[in-house]
């Protein structure tokens, strides 16, 4: 195989054979392929694309490349969950105990904030003490002591991934379904599910803002997991504000904690609930999804949805007085109202500009290396559609330090379509399921 | 500047500006930008392409990142000539004299055998002692002395292009007319020239099988030359089969001595008078390019081209010898008739493949650092139109070792299409002028 004739043949649209991916993959795992060979073959892609039975074939040689757990062992079924990711994008937090707590399995691999959008592993950090780089054999004990546990990509969890995925950050060439598709599909499979749950996000605040974009990121997504024998669906979801009420870390874990409780906001609710439900019906845990849902409002009613938390927290080293008193998760030293600038309707939101916010906050990370601040965020006060006079808070920014906070704010003012006329539609949290 | 996002805006089809292009090229030449971004750069530019403003803003960044010659204060117009290159083709070896012995000064800075193609550099060395790595004051003494000079390029000669074009051959990068134009015009304008007589080759032995691709390399080329107040012209001539009936760097030259001294094939030395006449017309050394040709056919007659022949090979260290005896060039030991399976009409041939069996004679490389076994080739005894019996040689291969006989064999009989019927028409030497 000469990698230049693979890279020559995806230039001008052909197909590579799954031998050639394979070989591909495993010679630049071990380093015997250049960077510079891989990033032009990665960027052919970008614009050539790939057919499903190449997507089938990368995903599987990234997947290979590395562990892929086996539960198989273990009692009851194990269902993933991934979101494609949003801001204020917190479901995972809340759905992991509520499903484990119904008796169907999550072992949840999991990832940090990218871009405008904040990270599963960065929020659960946020609970002082809470190790997410458990052991793969720490990771089995407590899934299988309590019914789910959540960490980070480990060195043995598709290393060919890990380096591809380094590689397509610094090359501009994440933006292809295919790749996304082989990098997500290869981490999931890994974890040792019969089935997954896929939150595909579409909005202003997902990477993929247009509808269409999405859903066929979503069918690629299902079809390349069912190939491999599981059951997979995927909820196009809406992303065009930020999910619940709030965006930051700490804030965020709170607003989570929230609706363990049976309190919190009606969206966030709603989604968890629906996402839950699926995780139940995929875990042939009940018949229908209405009956998952039931099910799962019935766990919070009863706190066996907070107690299930309570144990993860507790079995992952964290300090479990945090879901019994909030403030524990700590809070950013000042405050400052964003005001509406006219009255009118909010008729939308640049969602990405306002995940931007909290990170020039210091919420989320611009270089690779820099350090969360976990306790500034930002808690909104008006959803699309609402009414607001001028000079009402739109919503209020928790920081720190004051240097980049005129450029947060700016972005904040920015971001919100004020008109006079109430919109006619409002966006739906759910705009359709893939592959059910 | 972020190089992640030049990548981005032209793999979605952006334009870069003049500032973002010279700052991405003087950085890659420094050092400061790693492969793996340059070669996503350059994957995404092959397949949107450049517009002429960007192509000519990448040529000039290429140019300044080295040596720039001038040759102002020498008297005497300087005309380069540039071949996109084909198989057999050796008008350099036979235009450099008889410009420069016609008054026009010929500063030529060319290029080693690339794929099935051969190369002025690797011929010129087959003439015992002949010395292409002159430095450049070298270069410029020689040309003063005798009014031409042919070297390769030097470090100091566009180092842009030189690490470019490393990259592009291992990354699939090649195929793209605007760096292609951007390459070979980096160089050129190095040359320090007035004006440039492009042979820009099409057919199924160029780079450009298509002649319309050829005719746009070659509308690019001009352009991009008149933008920088050079006089440009471009021929676009056929490469449908063989230049001349040798192939193979000795041969080579032996073929073109005999066109010097007023033999020799009748395509060749029509082509070679096309070519001296348009660049004799271009150095404003005739009112005419028909004025040009009788100028270049005389010069031939008088032996003063092959006299400034003569001293261009004894000022740059080769034996002089040869030119009265060209069996000094070294001939194959052995020799192997390929004979015509069939009775017809050569209606056409895979000429790329012609160039490829020679390269497996030993006579071009297939790896960077191969040797060149400068005897070995091929005589060609049938062109397009020719009749022929079955049984009767179509060429006759001359090798040292037998070891890929069998490949070259099976490559030049089945590049060869016969057929019952004389084709009706066959393909002229020059198609167009394309910037007169």
């Amino acid at each position: 195989m000469r990698v230049v004739d693979l890279i020559r043949r995806k230039r001008d649209s052909g197909e590579l054979t799954r031998d050639e991916i394979e070989e591909l993959i495993a010679a630049y795992t071990r380093g015997d392929i250049p960077d510079y060979q891989m990033s032009a073959w990665l960027m052919a892609v970008v614009l050539r694309g790939m057919r499903p039975p190449e997507i089938a074939a990368l995903t599987e040689a990234m997947l290979n490349s590395g562990t892929v757990l086996d539960f198989s062992g273990m009692p009851g079924r194990k269902v993933g969950k991934h979101s494609t990711g949003g801001v204020g994008d917190k479901p995972s937090l809340v759905i992991a105990p509520i499903v484990a707590a119904g008796g169907v399995k999550v072992p949840m691999i999991s990832g940090r904030g990218l871009g405008h959008t904040g990270g599963t592993l960065d929020k659960l950090e946020a609970i002082p003490g809470f190790n997410v780089n458990l052991s793969l054999a720490d990771f089995q004990r407590v899934l299988e002591t309590c019914g789910c546990a959540m960490i980070g990509q480990t060195a043995e969890i598709a290393p060919a991934d890990k380096k591809i995925y380094a590689l397509r950050d610094v090359t501009g060439t994440v933006e292809s379904p295919a790749l996304i598709c082989a990098s997500i599909m290869s981490k999931k499979l890994a974890e040792g599910i019969d089935a997954l749950v896929l939150d595909v996000k579409t909005g202003s605040g997902a990477f993929m803002k247009n509808i269409e974009d999405a859903a066929n990121l979503a069918e690629l997504l299902v079809e390349t997991g069912k190939r491999k024998g599981k059951n997979v669906v995927a909820l196009l979801t809406d992303m065009n504000q930020p999910l619940g009420r709030k965006v930051g870390n700490s804030m965020e874990v709170a607003e989570s904690i929230e609706i363990l409780i049976g309190a919190g906001p009606a969206d966030l609710r709603e989604l968890c609930l629906e996402l839950a439900a699926w995780m139940f019906f995929l875990g042939e845990r009940v018949k229908t999804v209405e009956e998952g849902k039931i099910l799962a409002a019935d766990l919070i009613t009863s706190g066996h949805a907070l107690e299930k938390f309570r144990e993860i927290v507790d079995l992952q080293g964290g300090d479990v007085r945090v879901l019994d008193d909030p403030r524990r998760l700590g809070h950013a030293r000042q405050t400052l109202g964003v005001t509406s600038p006219t009255e009118g309707f909010i008729t939308g939101t640049q969602c990405e500009q306002l995940g931007v916010a909290c990170v020039v906050l210091g919420g989320g990370r611009e270089k690779k290396d820099d350090k969360i601040d976990p306790t500034v965020g930002i808690d909104f006060h008006k959803r699309i559609g609402d009414a607001v006079e001028r000079g009402e808070p739109l919503c209020t920014l928790h920081y720190n330090a004051a240097t980049r906070l005129d450029e947060a704010r700016r972005l904040v003012e920015t971001a919100y379509r004020i008109e006079p006329e109430k919109p006619q539609t409002i966006p739906p949290l759910i705009h359709r399921v893939i592959g059910a």
